[in-house]
C-alpha cells in the first residue's frame, strides 16, 4: 500500500461533529481545521492533525492552499431511467399545464431500453457526479415497475453502487391503474422477490396519489422480511402520514420533509430518522423550499442530496443543492456541507463514509477555494478541482 | 484559413431573433434549428443550415447530438480585485450585520496587491468563465477608487478584453467620504484621464448612498468627451432615477433593475436601452428578483448577466444565470438564453459576437445535453463540455 500526505491545505473541513450532529470546534473533533495535513494509506485516512506534527508518507502532494472536504454522500437518486423530459419542464415553469404523462413517460421509455443503454446512461451520470464530488451515491429503481424490469434496474444499479433502492412502491403503472391493491400485491410479491438480490434499501413513495400509508407499510414490511431496510419518500407535495410512520418504524432515512407539521417534527426529534431534504425538487418545480433551520433547530438530524431524476429535478450536482440550503432553507455553510457529508452517510447508515478521520475511506473532494464557504458564495460554479476516491485521485 | 464543418448538432440555438428582439420560427431566421450544420472559416462563421445542404470543409467534427449555443457574452462583472469576502456572505446569509468594510475591504486589499497579482486572479477568473462557455466579457474597474489604482485596474482588465469599462463612480473612498463632491471631481478629472486610454465605457453607481442622478450624470458627461461611452448601474436597492436618466441619454445599457416603477419601464420600452438583469445578486444577497417577464411583455430588450464580484455575487456562472432567469424572473429557456447571448451582445453595442450567423465570430458553446433548455432544466451541472472561441475548441 501506499500512503499519501496532503500538505497545503487551506481548509480541512473534517465532517466532525458533536453527538448531536452539531458543528464543533471540540479539541480532536474540530468540524474545521486550519494548518491541517491529512496522510491517506491504500484507500483509508490513516492521519489528520497540525500540518507541523505530520508523519511522512510515501508521496507527498501540495494543495496550494485549497480546501479539502469528505467526498459527498448522495443518499437519494433515480439514475435508472430512459429520455428526458425537458419540455415538461419548460412548460411546468411556464405555468402551462402538460398533457404528456409525466413519470409514466419515463417508465415507457425505460422499458424501451436496453440493459446496455441504461448501462451507459447511468455510468454517463455517475461520472458527472462524481467530476462534482460525490464519492458514495444511493441509486433507486422505480421506472421499471414490472418484474422484470425492477430487477434489471437494479442490477444496472448494482454495477456502481452498493446502495441499491428497491422503489417499486414509486406510482401504480397505467396497466394497474384499475387495481392499486394488486399492484401492491405485486410489488410486495414476485418483484420484491426479483428485486431483493439486487438491492440493500426499499422504499416507498407514501403521498396522496402514490401510496397511503397502510400500503406503505406492507411494503416495508414485506421489505425487512427479505432482510431490504427501510426508508421512505414522504410530506413532499403536502401533509402525510409518511414522516410519522418513518419514525415509528424507526426506519435510518425519510426523504422530503417538506410539508411538517409540529407532531411530525416532534417524531423525528424523539426518533433516529434522518431527515434528508432535497432543495433541487424545490427549484425545479416551484414549490416552497423544507424548513431545515426548524429541523436543526428541533435537534433532528439533516442530511442533503441530489434527488437527480428526470421529472421534479433533474440536477446532479450535490454542490448546487449546498446553495440553495444556504440560500433557501436557513443552513449555514458549515451546516449544509455536514449534511450532505456525514448527514447522507447517517442517512444511509454508513460509517465508512462522510467523514475524514483515521480508518474511514479515503474519500475527498479538493476544491478550487479556499474553504468549504465558497460553495455557497460561489453558486453555480463548478468549484470541484478533483475528487478522490479510495485514496486515489480520479 | 481552415475551415472546420460542425455536424451530429442536436440543437442549433441560432441566437436570431425577430425585429423586437424575440425568438422566432420564421424561415431563415429561426432561433432553434435542428437537423443543422454549421461551417466555420478561420474565425468566423461562414455557413448555417439543413444538414443536408452543408457545403464541404476541410475538417468535420461530429457532435453525436449535442446542442450548439453561440457563446455567452458577459456584458457585466468587475473581475479586477483581490481578497474575497466569504465570511461577509456567510454572516448575511445567517441575518446577522458584519462589522467589516464591505466594498471597502476589497478596495484594500485590491490596492494593496502587486499588478502581477491582480492579472494572474484576473486570469484565473477568465479561465472559469470561458470554461462555463463565457466568450465576451466586459470588465469593470472599480476597487482601486484612485487615480494609479483605477488605471492600472483598467490595464490588466485591458489584457484580457476589449470592453473594458471605467467605473471610478462605484463607491466614495474612505479617504473622500467628507468630501463627495471633491470625489466626483477626482473621477471625472485627472481619474477619468488616466483611466480613458485603456477604457472603452465609463459606468456609475447611481443608488442611494453612492451616486445621485447629478452626479452620475456629471460622470457619464466627462466620459462622454473623452469618447468613453456610458451605461449605468440603477434601481438595484430601491426605486431611484438611474433608469430613466439611461434612457435620456440613450445608454446601450442601465443594469440590475430590480426595483422599477410604470415610469422606468415606459422608459425603457420608449428606447434602445437594454435592461441587464444580474440576478446572481438577488440570490447572493436574499433580494427579491428583477421582474423579467414585465419588461419582455412590454417589448423592452433583456440581457442576462454575471456581476461576478467578491462582494453581492461571486459567480461566474452563466449557466446558472440562465437557471435563476428561468426559476426566478419568468424568462422561458429560449429567452434566458438569447438574454445571455444576443442580449449581452447588444448591451456592448456588439454586431459580430452573440449570434450565430455567417460573418459572425465564431464563438460557440457545445452543451454537453441535447438542447440548451437543459442550462435550466439540469441546474448547477456543469454542461459545457466545450468553449470554441474564433473557430477554436480551448
Ligand atoms: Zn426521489
Ligand atoms: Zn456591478
Amino acid at each position: 500500500m501506499t500512503s499519501t500526505l496532503l500538505t497545503g491545505i487551506g481548509e480541512l473541513f473534517t465532517g466532525r461533529t458533536d453527538e448531536a450532529g452539531r458543528p464543533t470546534d471540540a479539541p480532536g473533533a474540530e468540524t474545521v481545521l486550519r494548518d491541517a495535513a491529512l496522510v491517506l494509506d491504500g484507500d483509508r485516512v490513516a492521519w489528520l492533525g497540525p500540518a507541523a506534527e505530520a508523519p511522512a508518507a510515501d508521496l507527498a502532494v501540495d494543495l496550494a492552499g485549497r480546501a479539502v472536504l469528505p467526498g459527498f454522500v448522495d443518499s437519494h437518486s433515480h439514475l435508472v431511467f430512459a429520455g428526458e423530459r425537458s419540455a415538461e419542464f419548460a412548460a411546468r415553469m411556464a405555468g402551462e399545464s402538460y398533457a404528456a404523462g409525466g413519470i409514466r413517460t419515463t417508465v415507457a421509455a425505460t422499458r424501451a431500453a436496453s440493459d446496455e443503454q441504461l448501462t451507459a446512461h447511468v455510468a454517463a451520470l455517475v461520472a458527472e457526479m462524481r467530476a462534482q464530488g460525490t464519492t458514495t451515491l444511493e441509486i433507486k429503481s422505480g421506472y421499471g415497475l414490472s418484474v422484470h424490469d425492477e430487477a434489471r434496474s437494479l442490477a444496472v444499479a448494482r454495477q456502481f453502487t452498493t446502495e441499491t433502492t428497491f422503489l417499486g412502491a414509486h406510482v401504480v403503472p397505467a396497466e394497474h391503474a384499475e387495481d392499486p391493491a394488486g399492484y401492491v400485491d405485486l410489488v410486495t410479491g414476485p418483484m420484491l422477490a426479483a428485486a431483493a438480490p439486487h438491492a440493500r434499501w426499499i422504499d416507498a413513495f407514501c403521498e396522496r396519489g402514490a401510496f397511503d400509508a397502510d400500503q406503505a407499510r406492507a411494503v416495508l414490511a414485506a421489505g425487512a422480511e427479505v432482510g431490504l431496510a427501510g426508508r421512505l419518500h414522504a410530506n413532499q407535495l403536502g401533509p402525510g402520514p409518511g414522516v410519522q410512520l418513518a419514525c415509528e418504524l424507526g426506519l435510518v432515512a425519510v426523504d422530503h420533509c417538506t410539508y411538517l407539521d409540529d407532531a411530525d417534527v416532534d417524531a423525528l426529534r424523539g426518533s433516529g430518522t434522518v431527515a434528508t431534504l432535497l432543495p433541487g425538487v424545490e427549484f425545479s418545480t416551484r414549490q416552497p423550499y423544507p424548513d431545515a433551520r426548524r429541523l436543526l433547530d428541533a435537534g433532528v438530524r439533516v442530511a442533503l442530496a441530489s434527488d437527480c431524476n428526470p421529472g421534479s429535478c433533474f440536477t446532479s450536482s450535490v454542490p448546487f443543492c449546498v446553495a440553495l440550503a444556504v440560500r433557501e432553507m436557513g443552513m449555514t455553510p458549515t451546516e449544509a456541507v455536514l449534511a450532505a457529508t456525514a448527514g447522507g452517510a447517517r442517512a444511509l447508515a454508513r460509517d465508512d463514509v462522510g467523514v475524514l478521520e483515521p480508518g474511514r475511506r479515503a474519500d475527498l473532494v479538493v476544491l478550487e477555494a479556499p474553504s468549504h464557504v465558497h460553495l455557497a458564495y460561489r453558486p453555480g460554479v463548478p468549484l470541484v478541482r478533483r475528487t478522490w476516491i479510495g485514496g486515489r485521485p480520479l
